[in-house]
């Protein structure tokens, strides 16, 4: 037996939910039971006095499991609109779905498993009874939802189940869900200062606060500093431009449903700008090149403005303004696979920092069906840009996967997979090969014969958004950030009033250096400051008592590993300004 | 003999200018000829076969000079509308302006001296002969002007002229003039890749090129450093937000016309901010706030826009785009002095770092007169602030002159102006008291007795913005930026191919430490990488040849101090890394 797809495992069990829930509540009618990411759903429209909870999930689930033993085989047949609706007549959902296929001249396929036939178009495992372990399902949750999700609709009952391979894998993954609830970055960004909505501002437009600007400022220094390591240089942008710049850019129209509605000044139009690269290449353009400046780098913490649909915004995730870890690379064909290698490199260095272990790169492709069409058509430029990144790839022995027609329009496309520390998957970043567009920009450059030449352009953004990337490290931190990264770094905690001199003078010489520490100097008593300063989340605590100013020593605490020990104060300022330098 | 005003002495020359004018070009209409910041003007109506231009000029001012000596007392009578239109019945810009006199009532007056009759409000001095000497003053240059500065009108013909009290001023002036046109920001600004416009961005909205947002770059760690250890926090807010938040701040309507134009979202509106004020004090709101957290300092180099006129664009100097060295401070009025006072030291310490010499603070107060109407209606606070203002500038030693009727609406303002190395003034910065805002915005604090009390809040922006902070820097360095500021710090010149190594392997060591180095591997001539690295304008040179490598060492170059001899390649890096340090 092969192993069974585990979509088709869901998707069965959509089926053996609804076949239970049509035994103990006769008269609902089922609609639709779809397999989503970590299990399957199914909408029912319940009878009127049936009042559906959670705490009625466990009976149904006892149901399934009965039934699932003797769901052996699954059979199908083709019927005429006319069986159809004869078979469903007293469901109205069914009904107005096969008036659908019908007119969409679709086939119309019933499938039946045990005593449960359904309209559907197939995808099952071949036999649930064998190939599903009982243990390796749970009905989670009852929610309400609209028929079809349109809010003028019926409201139907939804329940909604998990399902894995194995118990195992379904046990990991709810106590990666109970992990990820308490690491929530919208729960843990309020507790912790990090960042706020207002009203009067606008949905989907984070404040960053002061903790969590400590970590936008620190990110943009690795940036910076790596970036400057890298070769790069900076620029700065206006965050508008005029109608003309982005109808130059292709923006205009085919991206305008993304953008902000444009601002009517002094004639024309100007629109708040949704991506980077049209002025990078005003940048590039500023002046005339030759191939002794390219490769030419170009970074910026660009902020950009998008339209995202009020329903979809979801705290820092997604959002509407964007201060992008930013970059465009222009460089010859010759050059492009070292760049390319460079920036995968520097995506290496940031994993490792961030200590992320698991991570895979999506190479999208164009089809060449689609040149001139859904891509650009330089069918060699395709194929020597697509062989590059692939050689790249292979050599730099990178995790990736190939997916056939889903490139940019310009070129081929990278996104950036990545893992939490609890397991859960984050898109973080998309790197982009771009021959088309320098192109509508005019930017070119003089080659070593004095001809003009357009240059190759690397899009790439390895840190993505500060919205994106620090709603992921909340999660991945778990709001535990490390010390180079920490909104507090450290707390200092003298015992009593006799202690604050030197408290004071360890403060001071931190702060003089940069360190974001803080001192507490209340006159509460020693354990309600040692809580306090426990809720900064700190990763060192200094405390100063009198048996360590006895020996002329304070104590050191890590949040992380407990207590160091007794160490004399410059060693300590020393060990932290070591551990910040080197970003451990 | 009291010193004869200077503002006199210009409008004395303007009626000489025009009585030479009308003695050498018969059938001339004069027009209007005030003093103005340097000299003076006036303008004309030349018969049309005289085309004047610059080389008449000291033909003019020698008869100026000669006439001067029999100018020796001004006269004046009242005259009526008829009697004033007789006699310049021959120039109908006079005519309309006398018209337009008599129709505001005002009285009609004529003034003479020597044989020249002009209409004129007065305002010159007694005795021209005496008070003006005649080598104190010359005309400057001739340009077109419309009449009454309207482009719907006659085109006239301007003769510029320059005029201080003594000989030696106007050569000071002169010399700066030709020095800052020299150091002009917009021609440093294009030479040295430091910014740029582009029209498919827009007008007034500066693209920041490498060299320039090195030097952005610089500023803000700066400010950040300095900020830190001063104890402020750093937020970033988003560069729009909803009408409803500038109706709260009360920019809308008031200031309407200096915002850019809403864009229309969802249905409602949205602003580009043109200050950050509203943004912070929601920063501010986002928690509750007792009084152990005040003072609260929160800064952000945020970027406002606003609408300026494109004929008032003026390089960096006037831009549409402003990158602010923002920071409110709420406090309670117990602590205003202290936070007053460290703002203002703030001030002393940047102007140390970048040289400024000479500097005046325009304190404006309100006048209480226009209470409730011009300025909110907070008698005893205004008061009491204006005292604070005054107490702390009088103890600070710092100069500074009190204005009547110019503060703010909500507080009393502090202008700083600052004046460039070659004597140029500008108006860097401007720092607010705010007692009214805050209370808009239901912004509280818990006091000591657990009693609800409105902050005070401080505006303040030391380096102002970046455009305007940077277009004075230009002017003020001559280009020549200091080693910390400079685009490139160091220049990197091995004689030949055998000292390559030697050079990149200190190239390597300067960018390992963030030093913006460059070396040159060309295969030019010692002579012309010389030449070349040189209009980089980096504060050092580091040369190195055989002479060097014989004894182990290379030879340091400094921009500004020629050369500064050979040194071990160790001493060389330490001692630029600590002058970046330092900011010296």
């Amino acid at each position: 037996m092969k192993d069974p797809n585990i979509e088709h495992i869901r998707h069965t069990l959509a089926h053996l939910l609804a076949s239970a829930v049509l035994e103990i509540y006769p008269g609902t009618k089922n609609t639709i039971g779809p397999a989503v990411d970590d299990g399957f759903y199914y909408d029912f429209k319940f009878p009127a006095d049936v009042k559906l909870s959670d705490k009625d999930l466990p009976t149904l689930e006892k149901k399934m499991k009965n039934n699932l033993k003797k769901w052996t085989k699954f059979t199908h047949k083709e019927v005429t609109e006319k069986e159809a609706k004869e078979i469903f007549k007293d469901n109205q959902y069914k009904i107005e779905l096969i008036e659908e296929i019908a007119k969409k001249k679709e086939k119309i396929t019933l499938y039946t498993c045990g005593n449960f036939t359904d309209l559907c178009r197939g995808g099952h495992t071949e036999n649930p009874a064998e190939d599903i372990h009982s243990d390796s399902f749970k009905l989670s949750r009852v929610a309400g939802a609209y028929w079809r999700g349109n809010e003028e609709n019926t409201m139907l009952t939804r329940i909604y189940g998990l399902a894995f391979p194995t118990k195992l894998a379904l046990d990991d993954y709810e106590t990666m869900r109970i992990e990820s609830e308490k690491r929530d970055h919208r729960k843990l960004g309020k507790e912790m200062g990090i960042f706020t909505f207002d009203e009067d501002v606008g949905p989907g437009l984070p404040l960053w606060l002061p903790n969590g600007t400590a970590i936008t400022d620190e990110l943009e220094k690795l940036a910076k500093e790596t970036e400057f390591k890298g070769g790069y240089v900076r620029v700065r942008t206006p965050n508008i431009a005029k109608e003309s710049m982005y109808k130059k850019s292709g923006h205009l129209p085919y991206y305008e449903e993304s953008m902000f509605p444009p601002m009517e000044y002094e004639g024309g139009k100007y629109y708040l700008k949704a991506m980077n690269c049209p002025h990078h290449h005003k940048v590039f353009g500023a002046e005339p090149r030759t191939y002794k400046q390219l490769p030419l780098r170009v970074a910026e913490y660009g902020t950009c403005y998008r339209h995202e649909k009020s329903g979809e915004l979801f705290g820092l995730m997604r959002v509407r303004m964007l201060e992008m870890n930013d970059a465009h690379i222009y460089c010859t064909e010759a050059q492009f696979a070292d760049e390319f290698r460079a920036v995968n490199e520097m995506y290496m260095h940031y994993f490792k920092i961030f200590g992320v272990e698991k991570y895979i790169m999506r190479f999208s492709k164009h089809d060449p069906k689609r040149l001139g069409d859904k891509y650009v058509n330089e069918p060699e430029l395709w194929k020597k840009t697509e062989d590059m990144v692939r050689n790249v790839l292979i050599e730099s022995k990178i995790p990736y996967i190939e997916v056939e027609n889903e490139a940019a329009f310009y070129g081929p496309k990278i996104d950036v997979q990545v893992w939490s520390a609890i397991g859960r998957e984050f898109t973080l970043a998309t790197n982009q090969v771009d021959f088309a567009v320098p192109k509508r920009f005019d930017l070119t450059y003089k080659d070593s014969e004095g001809k003009e030449q357009t240059p190759l352009c690397i899009h790439r953004a390895p840190l993505g958004t500060h919205e994106r990337f620090i709603g992921f490290l909340i999660e991945h931190y778990g709001g535990n950030f490390p010390l180079w990264l920490a909104p507090v770094q450290v707390k200092i905690i003298p015992v009593g009033e006799s202690h604050h001199a030197k408290a004071v003078e360890i403060y001071d010489e931190l702060r003089k250096n940069l360190v974001r520490a803080e001192v507490e100097l209340s006159d509460e008593g020693f354990g309600k400051k040692v809580r306090q300063a426990k809720v900064s989340r700190a990763p060192y605590f200094i405390i100063i008592g009198d048996k360590d100013l006895a020996v002329g020593k304070v104590t050191l605490e890590s949040r992380d590993k407990g207590q160091i020990g007794q160490l004399d104060h410059k060693e300590i300022i020393e060990k932290i300004l070591t551990e910040i330098k080197n970003r451990i």
